[in-house]
């Protein structure tokens, strides 16, 4: 058995409820079908990933109540949105790999890539018709990721964004859809009350999950190269947090950025003065404060949930952290 | 008095309406607003059109008896879909002048321009909130339009696409959400039984607005050079007739776009040949037929309404093809 599925069982996150969400999204965008918009659009929606965002779906529609056939439509509209935001985000970024894969604007070309976007982001919503309750609400959170995509592209090479401008970024990027799908679930469920507590638990939940993705890049642990984030001008959260502390560092960081070519020993040497200085056990030990900021959240209704979340947080959330 | 006003007065649109929408408009992307994605939306929300999908709306709700925040909501979801559309194609087609001005991709950037397309079509779905019960159609015009969308492109540089092929990108392009916003009026005012006729006068609507702009090419009256379409490769409504008719000209069409140079000599004899065929005046017939078939699927309702409408057709719709 699979850590995953062991913290699944914990959660009652159910296997076949996941099979299920997959042959739905199958259907829909079927491997046989014809034009480059399902070609696009198929590059993203099936490209390997562990569908976190349908099994968070299925642990809060657990707690909720909420009936399958919603949880399904709820679970599938957040992977399309995902993988709306990625199409777009790839042909923003001009990136020419995710994941060690071809972006889908090199496999596809970008107006693929564009169009397969919106068309996606529109069957995402369709998926939506059986409960048009929910609906505007994820029509907010597309409005979200944008403003935090383009705030995310317009802080590059810079430090001045900051702590809390970083929190904002990671919130819109990928809190808001994790405390949408969360909310819905609630709302799916007849469970009004519960929903915006759970959308604070999605929000933090999406915070310790890029908090995880920018402590990764300090350890490797996706197989990026290491310290990525200083040769590319992103300022991470431990690379934020360096240089609050550390004005030597900052100027550095400063100066690495704004020369016109990257100096790939000073990338090593400041990456090393990140570990040195303790910034991944600094970075961790947020991310575990946004984990349980995740569950208080919940308030009562978390109850016996409490132990099974930190399960499956220590099976999904730290180790892509590389912890 | 200006033309558009006294064919505005005969189908009773309302002068008011359309400044009222304007209003909201500008309240929802104000121009003292911060950011990016504001910026590059309002570069194409308020580019100066002349609000063709206001009109229609307008005119279409004096028929259905809908409310006016109801139609001023759907009106401004058709200006807003359609706004986001043009700063996706913008990038798409890697443009750089739209009607004479700058377009966004250039003036903001491309990541700014996807984004921004990706936030209005959010803004346009919101707006919606008061009618949930038409903000489904609005989502599947978004996926047709891009069908259209990605159809056209792939049918650049080539006459293979045929007559048929034409009219659906079109009707995608175009008549789909001139349909769903017509569809909408008739829904809004509970007129649910109107509201198919109503969809397909709208397509039929659309398709004629597409037929006035290929046209426009041969007589150069929108300030684009004449004969751009053979120009640029694109086989318009005439360019896709005369081959049909004429083995010939079809032929040295598809050498003239086949060659790795535009060979401008060329374009100006296989243009005037267009115009000495009498392909202008086919598809203004072409045209003619559609605006009939937009009528007469009204049914009954249409009325007297239909004097009216051939009045701001006369108006609005032929001279956008030069006639």
């Amino acid at each position: 058995m699979r850590a995953y599925q062991a913290a699944a069982m914990l959660t009652g996150v159910s296997e076949e409820f996941v099979a299920r969400v997959e042959a739905d999204l199958q259907r829909l965008f079927p491997a046989d079908g014809d034009g480059r918009l399902l070609q696009a659009a198929r590059h993203l929606v099936f490209a390997g990933g562990r569908r976190m965002r349908v099994r968070l779906v299925a642990a809060c529609g657990a707690l909720t109540g909420a009936g399958e056939d919603d949880l399904a439509a709820v679970a599938a509209t957040t992977e399309l949105i995902h993988a709306a935001s990625l199409l777009h985000d790839d042909v923003v970024d001009g990136g020419t790999l995710r994941r060690g894969r071809t972006t889908a604007n090199v496999a596809f070309g970008s107006p693929a890539a564009v169009l397969s976007g919106d068309w996606v982001l529109a069957h995402a919503m369709l998926l939506l018709e059986r409960r048009p309750d929910v609906v505007f609400g994820a029509v907010r959170c597309v409005a979200e990721m944008s403003e935090a995509a383009i705030r995310e592209i317009e802080g590059r090479g810079t430090l001045a964004r900051g702590l809390t401008a970083w929190r904002g970024v990671a919130e819109g990027k990928t809190g808001a859809l994790f405390g949408w799908a969360a909310h819905a679930t609630a709302i799916c469920g007849g469970a009004r009350e519960m929903a915006p507590g759970f959308e604070r638990f999605g929000r933090h939940l999406g915070v310790a999950f890029q908090l995880a993705d920018d402590i990764s890049d300090l350890v490797g642990s996706t197989g990026k190269d290491r310290f990525s984030d200083l040769r590319s001008g992103t300022p991470s959260y431990p690379v934020l947090l360096a240089a609050a502390d550390d004005a030597d560092f900052a100027s550095r960081v400063a100066r690495l950025w704004d020369a016109p070519q990257i100096d790939e020993a000073e990338v090593a040497v400041l990456g090393q003065r990140l570990l040195a200085t303790g910034m991944r056990e600094r970075s961790l030990a947020v991310l575990d404060d946004e984990l349980e900021a995740a569950l208080a959240s919940l308030g009562p209704s978390a109850g016996a949930f409490a132990e099974a979340f930190r399960a499956l947080a220590a099976v999904f959330v730290r180790p892509l952290a590389g912890a």
